[in-house]
């Protein structure tokens, strides 16, 4: 089973992210084959800066062999490095109609927010199609706002094939209904957009910092209190097996200790659970030159794919050079 | 001065292609660094089929060497061979916006007509936008037809330039207004749509079929003609130089000549005309080794252009591989 994702280089990962998208990479890691890309060129209809860009970049694959990628066992690559996407998406666009793009959420959400869309925004979906169809992907992990990215690839790879013959592989999309959602500090949802995350690879004073502002009530230190309307508890159970949460849960009934040592108990396990991902980070950091060997093979073993594919459409389209009789 | 210049692979020539694109493209070879591409990426939004497609694109390669591009003088190469433009293609799509791809003509046109657009049709222009960047064309012959979408490069070009840096060399429109219409054998515009050309490549009953069916009045054999009046005329006079046309006309002028003489005169004149061409063309088709290596060199060329110019874009835009500290 070939499973294909990709990682927008977006900046700070915090744990809403490490509790839903990385865990569900290193599960797929243990039990399918998984190809694994850092998105920079998707990253373009965002961009802010060049500076930024390469950070992020470098970050991503930084974050993501700390916290486990295995180049063993996933294809890790970054996307402007099989340029063959690029060309795969314009066979593509003969594909897939003005109207349909029209109608991607993506694309109508940026309008409705009053937003000029560039192009480049409008045909993300096709970049995103040539992503997974390049390489032959079965199974895609898609959150409910890409489920209609997901059928547009499967659209476009139908009617590319019903055109051109049986080439593209049709994926389906793995939808994980049961993510819970990961609160910030605010009790809503854990995003960098509404400012309420707790970074994974911050500085331990704003770790501390972040896991210090969680909101609560106004108990006092005796009063018992409600677990499951704490955000502190939500968060905390997220690293605990279900005797430890038990454990936590009574402490939070039993009263006699406040949420300022609640959540210093939190930050203990935030910092001991990620100890070994910092230090495994920092010499990532400090050994830059096995990072890139890391990618660079990762894109060699995506090229090999991608070459094979890509030839596979050009002969199927009559694209030169071909061998003349 | 560079000059970069695409044909679409759309089949057959005729002789309003010879006396309009192919004299430009013979002109501009003698006096500019010319930079000469079969359009076959283009050709995807009118796809009908891979045959159709392989044929002629080997068929645009053999004419135009046929018609003397000379690869010692012009960079020639099919527009496949350097995938970069549909990587560059990617970083302009942020250099435009919807609203102004859907203000194209070339858009505009297809949605009135009553067609469903596809995406490839829409985004044609930043495809057409990267062939020309990405060689640094300083200028390229366009029809009135194509103005707007030079105009449409300029802009992509200047916004990418705003924010990216004075990376992408803004090309001039060189217009011809002088052309005059080649009249096809109906008397109108000479164009393939409208099935009334005499294609250059033609077998001999072919043409002299295309010939002898142009139209002309009901005038005897004895009448005098009038030449600005006749078709026959107004295409013959399209080989001759002044002395020669004004023979001509004075033939037309005296009467004691039928139209179907007049015919026969201009017949010999293209068959004549054409005649190296023809035999040189079959030398080439017989020899299509040849022609492909011919492809080859050309590719290699526009190649390393083409690869200093990513590099220079991707750099720009903080696009991975880079150098890390």
């Amino acid at each position: 089973m070939r499973i294909l994702t990709g990682v927008q280089p977006s900046g700070k990962l915090h744990l809403g992210n490490y509790f839903s998208a990385i865990h569900k990479i290193l599960n797929y890691q243990e039990k399918a084959d998984l190809l694994l890309f850092i998105a920079n060129l998707h990253a373009i209809t965002t961009f802010s800066s060049k500076e930024n860009l390469k950070e992020n970049t470098i970050s991503a694959a930084l974050d993501l062999l700390a916290l486990g990628v295995n180049p063993e066992k996933t294809i890790f690559w970054v996307q402007s490095e099989i340029p063959e996407v690029t060309e795969l998406s314009w066979y593509l666009s003969g594909s897939i109609t003005v109207s349909q793009l029209q109608l991607a959420h993506s694309f109508k959400d940026k309008v409705a927010k009053g937003f000029t869309p560039g192009a480049g925004l409008f045909t993300y979906p096709i970049l995103m199609a040539a992503d997974i169809l390049l390489f032959s992907s079965e199974k895609v992990p898609v959150g409910k706002d890409q489920k209609q990215h997901l059928e547009i690839t499967r659209d476009i790879a139908e009617r590319f094939n019903a055109q051109f013959g049986n080439i593209l592989t049709i994926p389906e999309p793995d939808i994980d209904e049961s993510t819970a959602t990961i609160p910030g500090v605010d009790g809503a949802k854990m995003s960098k957009s509404y400012k309420n995350t707790i970074d994974l690879f911050g500085t331990e004073k704003e770790i501390k910092k972040a896991v210090m502002s969680i909101v609560s009530d106004s108990k006092e230190i005796a009063e018992p209190k409600n677990p499951d309307e704490s955000v502190i508890f939500q968060i905390h159970k997220l690293f605990l097996n279900e005797k430890e949460t038990s454990e936590l849960r009574n402490r939070y009934l039993a009263g006699g200790v406040g949420y300022g040592d609640l959540k210093k108990s939190l930050l203990e396990t935030v910092m001991d659970h990620f100890a070994p991902f910092r230090k495994k980070r920092e010499d990532l950091q400090n050994d830059l030159g096995y990072v890139n060997s890391v990618l660079n093979s990762g894109k060699e073993k995506a090229k090999s794919i991608a070459e094979k594919k890509i030839k596979e459409v050009r002969d199927a389209l009559g694209i030169y050079p071909f061998s003349i009789k």
